[in-house]
């Protein structure tokens, strides 16, 4: 089952109050530079510092609304998702255990202990978090919140497509094109959904790091494609393998393609946030303004929209990136 | 002439679809850690990176509708005040010279260049910028845009205020207190006088730097009182010598009282709006976050309004900051 513009909107409701309603935001040195009206939705600022708490949140009130209600939520992520998922079980009181890599930003490792979860770790190169996240299921019970490959994780996100068509239409602006960060390919979904139903003329593209961009490739190829073993990114947040089966089936049909962007020009986008639009963006939020500044996409007097989709980086990373400022 | 609420709404008419509405963001997380609402308004993403575009632009504006029409702008700051003049002077094509320290932080300087403007650098131990200025006026003729002691440059730093009460009052929240960066008190008084006509049981307070607790002291004096010569701040904004004379004719009726931060509080302050609120702020911008994090004011069960008022802030600096959070 897929989800649909009526399911955003239940999940719209469902985290009113819980969740930030992020501002869409508008710099006069950014339009200059690019030539065209930049939006940034800057889910930077959202609960836990990115949009997952969205989409874990809409699944995991579901879960505690349900019969009967699970004993325990589990998931797997690299630590955004873990964050989300942290903030929202504690929010209806119901126990969480995340499976996060041992090399995850300690950032969000500490972030999802503060927040009240267990976490799990496993070693990235010689385990499945699929795997150890099972092996948990099955010696406690409890319910899996998986990081994109949901309907109800899929709306939840959908919810910042859905602020974003409101906010850019409250100021008289209409997307040509909307940039999205794609790791699992949930956000892009949820939004692509969105603005399907609200803004049906904008051309949504997938934003990926190099040696990442398996959904821009799959696009190109009509099937899903995994990524080569080995490859290196600082977008510790953008590393799934391959596209999601529910994701891809959402954004084959509705993505205008896909972008790649290299780690310098990631590190180039997190110092031009630092010092001409003062937002805090991790490597892998700041892809769809690197492939802005980088000059991926022409935005030459087209409206487009950015996801800054998260903001949960070491102090050391972010300052090499904003040190290095070209 | 002191400014009033019509003042200001008419500075606000003036300054709109020039500078930003910025948004007004509360965390859960932060609420949590006081104890309180705390709405932090967000003038770190104002244009030119802080809030001195409004006063600025309130008053280039009228200059430049004036009969002469001056043929230059001058001005004198420590670097915010100068590029929220050289923005306003170039939208309505008027060159603009601005005093500088020549220790005032690099990014301030290059900005300030950036956006057109002439910087004379003056050295603050040696010479006084108001004659530095009064001689470049005598030479080239002008006009002058002082950085707080005006009515219309009073009236534009008050949209700030003037924007906070609507966006509380949207959001069903009214303020018990407000917490105001201050350094010759020209966005504290417009901030004061627009909450005096919106929400007059909000008490509003002066947070300064230790050793530049000028306006604290002439509070509690009744009397403009000057800061001890050679005490040092990280605060490079908020360095004011006195309180202005227009500004404490203000600020003396309106003000609840000072609170002075230390410089770890104002550290603190800005790692924990990078590793929490994911906000770039400049030391000057934090000292009203700091009061609260510090529990220089009690938050408890009140609702607390912080205006994070600049982001023009050194990699530098920045980064030996958020490395040393404790």
């Amino acid at each position: 089952m897929l989800p649909d513009a009526a399911a955003i909107a239940a999940a719209a409701e469902r985290i009113r109050g819980r969740a930030v309603e992020t501002p869409l935001l508008e710099s006069a040195e950014l339009n200059a530079r690019c030539g065209g009206r930049l939006l940034l939705k800057a889910e930077t600022l959202q609960r836990t510092g990115s949009f997952k708490f969205r989409g874990a949140y809409n699944k995991v009130a579901l879960l505690a609304a349900a019969t009967p209600r699970p004993n325990a939520i589990i998931a797997y992520s690299s630590g955004n998702h873990a964050q989300g998922v942290a903030a929202a079980a504690a929010l209806v009181g119901i126990p969480a255990a995340i499976v996060m890599p041992s090399d995850a930003p300690a950032i969000k490792l500490a972030n999802t202990r503060a927040l009240g979860a267990e976490v799990v770790l496993y070693d990235r190169r010689r385990e499945k978090r699929e795997e150890v996240a099972e092996t948990l299921l099955a010696e406690r019970g409890g319910a899996l919140v998986r990081p994109y490959d949901d309907p109800d994780v899929i709306a939840g996100q959908g919810t910042v497509g859905r602020e974003m068509a409101a906010q850019a239409a409250a100021r008289g602006a209409a997307f040509d094109s909307v940039l999205v960060p794609c790791g699992g390919g949930g956000l892009i979904a949820g939004v692509a959904l969105a603005l399907g139903a609200a803004s049906p003329a904008a051309r949504v593209y997938a934003v990926e790091p190099e040696g990442f961009d398996d959904t821009g490739r799959s696009l190109a190829a009509g099937e899903r494609l995994g990524n080569a073993v080995g490859a290196l990114t600082s977008c510790d947040a953008l590393m799934a393998a391959t596209p999601g089966r529910l994701t891809f089936a959402i954004n084959r049909r509705l993505l205008a393609g896909g972008i790649a962007v290299g780690d310098d020009e990631v590190a180039a986008a997190m110092a031009y946030a630092f010092r001409v639009l003062k937002l805090v963006i991790e490597p892998g939020g700041a892809v769809g303004l690197a492939a802005a500044l980088a000059g991926r996409i022409d935005c030459r007097g087209q409206t487009v929209g950015i996801v800054c989709s998260g903001a949960n980086v070491d102090p050391e990373r972010f300052c090499r990136a904003i040190r290095e400022d070209r």
